[in-house]
């Protein structure tokens, strides 16, 4: 493990295998010199802060994920305390109920409560990746007006100095693109962008995070912290989908992107968002081409407006068709997406869809390996043995509950034909007759 | 309404728009000579027992429903007793909520209890179309191999005259397709499909639904029952899907629709099942090339095998894509798929899992109309009008709940940002200020 103070990135560069290289490889069952290869052409990312790589100044160790279209589609999960809400217990068991139900990172998107204790919490108990949005803690107790630069640089030191491994900055959005997003039906959406939209609105001066932007990258350069440059302008709604505001910021993070991986940092690149079924390939392959392959991270996408409390369905739909498409990184959407706060039990529900979304679109685009297990479950099913199809199910004790809500353990059939109209049995004993009397 | 003994099919190609396709027309806002044209080239189907119809023998009123690509997307509940699990009571509650939460279609599969019974209670409460798979009730209490061209018929014309709408008949698996299915992982998964094989591997004959198509179409044409081919060799893994077995069926489905048709019948064509996501478009292709354009019902389709108990969010993926590539009707899954029957709740979760996908679809596929449902709600959020949002959602009781875990019914922000970080809040306030200072 590399304490020289370069990055995943500039070490790829160099031609080293790093140790966390290694272990992503090893992860993903691919050559380790594959995901060198992918690193240093920043079409695979390695969020590893240098302090939460070697469990330095108390935090957790790491275990290295990749994130990229060499490997497996990745899924993360937002957690957080809100002004309305906030307490660090609960966001630990929030930490555990995502990484147990399959969540590869997780971001701390708390807006309320002791924003640094939080954090500091979790990236202590946190063995996979630790996202933050910096802009939070930086203006709390403080109208964002008075943003400075020294605060955005400060506010990012101090997270990377946690050991956060990925921080979304929204420095795409520019001062020009604020006006075309006021034409839509729902404006910004972005908590993060339309802050600095006020910001920029009441200076009458750019987005301070573009203008900070190599400081920025000095930064997160030092402690090899993942840029995650933001989508301030996502859409809010599917008419506001693929607009002009849209495309001049994923052009300007296109450039910010290449600057920052110039400059060694690591970067994935954020996107939509609401966006309908038919307009995601299109927006998958436009994001390839702009940023040159770099992994591209999408919220859900929302392929309806009209099913709050159902976001998590809604989403894993649009999850699935971006991943088959182009997207590396899905970012899950819970049931309460549009209403409120996920408790763990919706960290559990979003996970699972995001799971699913993720390994299906695995699947479809052919990675090698993927439907392997698939194939487990179809034998598993094909000899009607329960206990091997519970293990290999994703949720294996939620399967083993509802079967047996029906039907004893130990019975040898299930409620659906019952024993005899079986034609997993039925096929059984065609298969060992003589071909036909 | 016609009672000439002709069917929707027969009357459109004589040029007659009947009451049906005018209430068709009046709930997809249509021209009534679109349906009617759409149901004589039969791409659009208007499954209506004339008895259901007329609510002819205590029967419940039916609400003319069409299927088809020129209208929005249909979906079907599955609900039924079996062998271990029937109550009348229990089938007519899984009716209401099926319509409730938003089923155009009910399916009766009661494979145990009175299945007589549970089916003319259903009926007579039904203002949905209900349609059943004959042969279960054809072979109760005696082995498949019994069955005989007479009790086919009389099993068919008993459904008939009971008011059932539409019919599954697995006509198309044919004797040279089982050898092929027997190459399969899970041979044949489809329950009809799965006791013709032993029927024909018993006798050493064809198909008898096969031999007796035309007659079977006779007693159809008679009610205006609309026939659904059955795909009693749909895939049931991943491994499975798109193979020769599969084919060959569709092949022999295509002809039996043509030859349906003829006889007056009005046609939908029943499909996979388990398809891996990068299959489903070509899938939904070669279905709409091989018959004609008609109506394509698929089950699911189901794009992962490894996560029983989530099998609703698994199919919405398949199910969406299959409705924006070529699928009219889609049939849900729900959670306890692959395990056990659903109950009541479980039926609502298949059912809003699929409406998820239809409109979904209905948006991406361009279908007139469709989106304005989601601006709608886009400009309620905009608006922060809860109470309105509350309106528009599809389940909004669900969604006023979930909002309310954490803040007062009348409060005018959210969790999610609080009151000063609100995106939708600092949109408002930019769009409502002069371009810049």
């Amino acid at each position: 493990m590399s304490t020289t103070g370069t990055t995943q990135l500039e070490q790829a560069r160099a031609g080293i295998v790093t140790a966390a290289m290694a272990r992503v490889a090893e992860r993903e069952a691919i050559a380790p010199e594959r995901v060198r290869d992918e690193v240093a052409a920043g079409k695979l990312v390695i969020p590893a802060n240098r302090l939460h790589l070697q469990a330095a100044g108390g935090v957790a160790t790491l275990d290295p994920c990749g994130i990229g279209r060499a490997v497996t589609t990745k899924i993360n999960a937002n957690i957080g305390a809100s002004p309305v809400s906030s307490c660090e217990e609960t966001e630990l068991l929030k930490l555990r109920c995502a990484v147990d139900s399959g969540a590869d990172t997780v971001m701390d998107l708390s807006t309320g409560g002791d924003l640094d204790e939080i954090r500091r919490h979790l990236i202590a108990h946190a063995t996979v990746p630790i996202g933050t949005v910096p802009i939070y803690s930086m203006i709390t107790g403080k109208p964002v007006e008075e943003l400075t630069h020294d605060d955005i640089l400060d506010g990012i030191a101090a997270h990377a100095r946690q050991g956060v491994d990925f921080v979304t900055i929204h420095a795409g959005i520019l001062r020009e693109h604020v006006p075309l997003a006021m034409r839509r039906k729902l404006g910004i959406v972005s908590r993060g962008g339309s802050l600095l939209a006020k910001w920029m609105a009441h200076h009458g001066r750019q987005n301070p995070m573009y203008e900070a932007f190599d400081d920025i990258c000095d930064v997160l350069r030092q402690y090899d912290v993942t840029i995650s440059l933001g989508d301030g302008l996502r859409p809010g709604c599917l008419a506001d989908a693929s607009d002009e505001a849209q495309f001049a910021e994923l052009d300007a993070v296109g450039e910010l992107g290449r600057r920052a991986r110039e400059l060694g940092v690591q970067v994935i690149i954020e996107g939509p968002g609401h966006v309908p079924l038919d307009q995601i390939e299109m927006n998958m392959k436009r994001q390839q081409r702009v940023c040159d392959g770099a992994p591209f991270y999408v919220l859900g996408p929302v392929v309806t407006d009209v099913f709050p409390g159902y976001d998590h369905i809604v989403c894993a739909i649009g999850a699935a068709a971006a991943a088959y498409h182009g997207a590396s990184f899905l970012c899950y959407v819970t049931p309460p997406e549009h209403l409120g706060l996920p408790n763990p039990e919706d960290v559990k529900a979003g996970c699972v869809a995001f799971r699913i979304a993720a390994h299906a679109a695995d699947v479809a685009r052919g990675l090698p390996g993927a439907r392997r297990w698939d194939d487990q479950m179809a034998e598993a099913r094909a000899e009607m043995d329960w206990n091997r199809q519970f293990e290999l199910a994703f949720d294996g004790e939620t399967a083993r509950r509802i079967r047996q809500r029906d039907m004893p353990a130990d019975s040898d059939y299930c409620s659906m034909c019952g024993r005899d109209w079986c034609a997993v049995r039925i096929s059984k004993e065609l298969k060992s007759q003589p071909a036909e009397k």
